[in-house]
């Protein structure tokens, strides 16, 4: 991996960002695939993903999303963080359906970034759909191979 | 409890609500209070709940608030969903924080309401702030004490 | 013109609503296409919308974003209105500029629509990026030719 | 005026932007009082501001609102400009309406600030909730009495 093939970049920080994010671990939510700017994450609807409706609560929607969300926002090897997000949902999500969310750049410009991220069931009904706002900060995401500072 | 004490009738509502709110639960999320059209509930952030930057994932920031803005949408013992929700992140929050979401209703009219929660540390710093946009739908929060239906 | 023709029925749709909006013809918003679910519209930036930073009024490019809304999620002869917006204003419109909007349906179900509107001036610059949720009400655009009612 | 009185640098600083707002002029839009980080505008819905379905047009309200945002977080004579914006609409403003915009900070922190615009009709209606995102830039909006450099 090194910075000049941002697809191996944009894996080892994924690896990098996984492999630290308890929550994510927790709500056994996996990364399929990554690439400069995007992301694509799954996530089972089990029971302890209820709420009180019997369906799937919407902060972990939203959870799957924004996670996605920020795998490709650091893809670039230079951290990132959401500043603001927004999320419409469409359709529940109930028990037992794997949900998808692939994340795409819409915009990246000086430190800001934005970021649309689709989520749909296994039946590829959409479920939900997030827009997040991201804006580099200092650091990287790996030591040692920096991307090119944000400006 | 019945329907003509509104405060009585959300605290019922909030507890049936809780009671099938596994995801909530299992986020260690509290209901302190509740009324009509209010609720404040709380969460402390564990090592569960850090994310790939070593602070709180803004998914479980963002469901704890989604919680609040459900139970003081729900508390008229209308069931009511979400449908468009926004969330600015303003400070991170950390290991140990115990974070606090205080939802207030800005509007109900017909089936729509809006409702903003803010959510704040310990020290009562600002984290993140929330909108939320809820639609009533068909049934009752709790069975045989409908509320006014939707109109 | 008529309902079994789609893409006649969003033009005749376009037609008689641009006659009646008066906001729109003020501002020298000009159709430039529409389609079922679609629509781009275009709009110089004079004078009379500069701001006090001496570029395009924010409000002037979301009012453009938002006719194109209108045009897009009107285009079935359903009435719709606007429910909620959102814009992310990303580099700024100059005097001069002939700003450019094009929208498009990314959700429809039941009464509920989303639609994203990308603003980029005559050099394909990103200016700004919309998103709109619509909401079907009673009535048609156009008389003597509903279309179907929604549901 | 001077920056040791905030009252009267947000005073200066509305005046200052008013003149050069050709949009806000244009519009009939009037400046009622601004202070540190709020402000209150109001406007006249007449013809040139009606939509297709003979309503004021969305983007005619979100930019009463949003020169109220702009005129609240330039108060400081710091220049700030939007970055995103958010608008519900919830009652129609009608032909003869007068609309009041109240922007309220809700945050402010380094260059961040985010604000809550509240537009309501002479009756006290609520029309209209928008909450916009701002940072802080370079420049002043009065020259010779720069407010404090954002962080």
């Amino acid at each position: 991996m090194n910075a000049s093939n941002p697809v191996a970049l944009a894996r080892a920080c994924a690896e990098a960002m996984y492999s630290r994010d308890i929550a994510a671990q927790e709500l056994g939510i996996t990364v399929d695939s990554v690439g400069p700017g995007t992301a694509t994450l799954s996530m089972v609807v089990n029971e302890r993903k209820l709420n009180g409706h019997g369906i799937c609560h919407g902060g972990l929607i939203f959870t799957l999303a924004d996670t996605a969300f920020a795998f490709a926002c650091n893809s670039y090897n230079v951290n990132a963080v959401a500043q603001h997000c927004q999320i419409s949902f469409l359709a529940p999500a109930r028990l037992g359906d794997r949900l998808t969310a692939v994340a795409t750049e819409i915009f990246k410009g000086g430190r800001n970034g934005l970021y649309d991220i689709r989520i749909t069931n296994q039946n590829g009904e959409h479920i939900a759909e997030f827009r997040g706002a991201s804006r580099s900060i200092k650091g990287a995401v790996i030591a040692g191979d920096e991307g090119a500072s944000a400006s």
